[in-house]
């Protein structure tokens, strides 16, 4: 095959066919790349009366569904830092001697720096996850321990590929807080509930094989199901599954940080003089106290100008509850639920909604709550002139974070304000170009920062509309130069030509690839 | 093609190819037949920002989904004999001088008489259906207006055949009691509720367009969604659905025929004696006076004996809600609610749980619900020596009936119990072959009579539990002669050679095949 580099729509670099991915299909702008063909057709089964799916142990479980080298595993994330399963899992995998597994999980926490070994020594030969922070992600960027890239999915192109076939899962491994001996499971329920069980819903339906991991065996039927036995080959009981305690990591309470508070104070301005906070609108914030920090100030207007919205989604915090339990917003889409106190409004009122990762996000299907937004507010490590975001790599080249959902709502939402210190640790956030690009800049339409506010120039609208509203307004050119003032041009990270990671957009095409960090 | 005459295990012969159904997979017993390959794939999708669903007329729509000439449509009969959705589509696909539709729906009700006349014009050409009764029935039966066989399938049967991809079906149009304009709908809110959505649950996953009609537009996000807005593709509103007054067509009230009862307490005896009325059991009645009776005596039973059941299953009349609420049992699973009071139920008690048709019973998924039974009472309207049960034609002929769950439950259930009068107006019940078989007597355990009760020679266990507990049995060629006595031996209906009717077990094999009455 012969290697040709294209340059996609935003410029970024990459090579035709890349070893251990495939050929690459590049980024040609956020719907200009349509689904075709078909959906994924898992293998039928049969059942009759009196089969069993409760399993003695976990071996037993891998043994049933016929684990063998080679083979793509899922798993989900919805207990983060807390989660038991994965490791619990590929423990066992690995002393039944199997080699050259795949990892498709939903995301990688701290939780899971067991893979490191695993990985090492062939077990784990191949990393799916939405991102990758602390020591795996060192040595997948710098030792590429690996050997092939990382590939990195939003929510929504997670579900996407699942759904397309694109990855094929031959077993699915669910964390479940409650379950019955056939297998229907929620996460709502139980000592280690979580909450909104969004991203195993798609596994589940398109994996060869399902198997739920349990620390709550309840009588059939299960009253509450989130995912239906009828998709669920076999039920192991486990004493733990992880511990929720550890769910929520970032904040979840508004920041009392005075630079935070002056940002999100401008976001709110902005997002007010858009006019699209009004009656019936909805809107997405990320946990982390800036975000939350702009809801506080939407919230004061919400209630002056006696305004109601429809639905708040995404990642749903405590402060989430408090909007809808105030009577702010008629309902929660939850795909992911970040903390105790949103599990348990998830468990009691019917009005905090689940929805898969496929109706969260997947540009693929017949409708997402992602193109539903109207509003939509995210961070990131480095914002360039074009407004292209990156949330995935550090100034140092490292990876330390997530594509998440913000590419998918980004792309989805009416309008997208990226909010940001000008400088962390005296490192500007303003480039010429990202280290690399996560959310393409053509989806970006506002950055607001402690020094000034600027409009993507693709949104005249936008400018028109802040500038009559009194907004002080300046170029984003105009703001990294200030900052530039004050810190400098940093160095530019070096790279080695070797690809460690893919960043893939919600449509399956390549925004954007990772190299190995030069030592 | 050589045509060749099958004879299935039940002795019941067929040609091996039938003109416009195809060839004929003979049935081989009630799990001979197991899946293979893959399940069905239905064509991917895109949507973006802005998209909007919502359309101005069902023309339209028919319009946007390209409905043409030879389509395969679905619809369900959750709205029974007040369902319009029905006729007002077919109505506007003949208005549009579109020709040779199949009708797929989980069944048919005299609602749909005007079906005749389309058939009659080439408008339809297929009808695949649970049932088939009245005017259209005797059409079929007795005129062959289709020119081909109805194909009638069990619920689950239907759902295996729909994600099998045996049935293609091209449009689905769900009949929806409150929707969103994005599609999220369920069946339980609004002034046409029936309750749970089971059958369209699964036509919406693998039909390759979807069109929700709803009387009851409700704001984005509908909080209770039984069928995701990722599946459907339009929405159309309308005056009104149906009329859900006319969903209750059997009786939902205890019978106070002696008859009746008499049979319903020998049932009961039956039961308990078998030793699984006990803590924690389950079980499936139908609707009618005789099987809610049986549901009676037990009731006294358990509450004599405090003992609390798992859950009761099926079609779920108020009945079964006064046992959920009265304690006895722990959950109801539901997949098409019966009357307004169930209706009630679903939408306020968690624990009254709604179930997609392949959940219910399809043999080829992970696990069905029918398979978990303890005990199930049916009826029928012929049974024979081997116990096999005809509940679709009449002693004339006569296509007068449906499958509806009975051939699912009956394979599932530990304990199959047949509850019928030995005569209707001076007609003996029991014949040496029934017309047609539908539940196949492999699969039935028990008949009880008002004259005597009979067991299965298959079931020598339950043999020595009903004599060890006083129980007079006979075998069911004993019975048979003294009803004969009274009766006489009623003639046998002459039949045309001609295939009029296909009786398809839910593994999609063919129990039996109906052929036309000669005048």
């Amino acid at each position: 095959m012969e290697l040709k580099t294209l340059v996609n729509k935003l410029g970024r670099e990459m090579p035709s066919f890349i070893e251990g991915y495939g050929e690459v299909k590049p980024y040609a702008g956020p719907f200009a790349t349509k689904a075709s063909g078909r959906k994924y057709a898992p293998l039928k089964s049969s059942s009759k009366p009196g089969d069993l799916k409760l399993l003695g142990s976990l071996k037993e479980a891998l043994e049933k569904v016929e684990i063998k080298d080679g083979m793509t595993i899922s798993f989900h994330h919805h207990l983060r830092n807390g989660d038991y399963v994965l490791n619990m899992v590929v423990e066992e995998i690995a002393s039944m001697g199997i080699k050259d597994i795949t990892i498709c999980s939903s995301s990688l926490t701290s939780a899971h720096e067991p893979l490191i070994d695993h990985i090492k020594n062939g077990v784990i030969t191949g990393l799916q996850t939405s991102g990758l922070r602390g020591k795996i992600a060192k040595e997948v960027a710098t030792n590429n321990i690996l050997g092939k890239p990382v590939v990195f999915r939003t929510h929504g192109g997670r579900a996407r590929a699942v759904e397309a076939g694109e990855v094929k899962i031959d077993v699915a491994f669910i964390a479940a807080p409650s379950c019955d001996p056939m297998g229907n499971m929620n996460g709502k329920e139980g000592k280690s509930a979580f909450g909104a069980m969004g991203y195993p819903m798609v596994d589940a339906e398109y994996a060869e094989k399902v198997v739920a991991i349990t620390d709550n065996l309840m009588p059939f039927p299960l009253a509450k199901v989130s995912i239906p036995m009828t998709l669920v080959d076999h039920v192991v009981e486990v004493e733990s599954i992880g511990d929720p305690a550890k769910i929520a990591t970032g904040a979840t309470r508004v920041t009392k940080n005075p630079m935070d508070l002056l940002i999100a104070e401008n976001a709110a301005k902005v997002l007010i003089a858009s006019g699209l906070v009004k009656e019936g609108f909805s809107f997405q914030a990320g946990s982390g106290g800036a975000s939350l920090a702009v809801c506080k100030f939407i919230r004061e207007y919400m209630e002056e100008n006696e305004i109601k919205g429809s639905f708040a989604a995404g990642g749903v915090t405590a402060y989430l509850v408090e909007l809808l339990e105030a009577g702010l917003f008629n309902a929660l889409l939850d795909t992911q639920t970040f903390d105790g106190a949103a599990a348990d409004s998830f468990n009691r009122n019917p009005n905090h909604i689940e929805m898969s990762a496929s109706m969260y996000a997947n540009p693929h299907n017949k409708s997402c709550s992602a193109h539903q937004l109207d509003m939509m507010i995210l961070s990131a490590t480095e914002i360039d002139t074009e407004f292209n975001l990156n949330s995935m790599t550090g100034s140092t080249g490292m990876i330390m974070g997530a594509q998440g959902g913000a590419p998918d709502t980004a792309a989805g939402a009416k309008l997208t304000v990226c909010v940001a210190p000008t400088m962390r640790k005296r490192i500007p956030i303003l480039l010429d170009k990202v280290t690399n690009i996560v959310t393409p800049g053509e989806t970006v339409d506002v950055l607001v920062t402690e020094r000034g506010t600027c409009v993507n120039p693709l949104r005249t609208d936008l400018i028109e509309k802040f500038t009559a509203a009194g907004i002080d307004l300046m170029t984003i050119e105009e703001l990294k130069s200030e900052v530039e003032k004050l810190t400098g041009v940093p160095e530019r990270v070096q790279y080695e030509d070797k690809v460690v990671g893919i960043i893939e957009y919600r449509d399956g095409t390549v925004t954007d690839v990772i190299k190995q960090v030069k030592k």
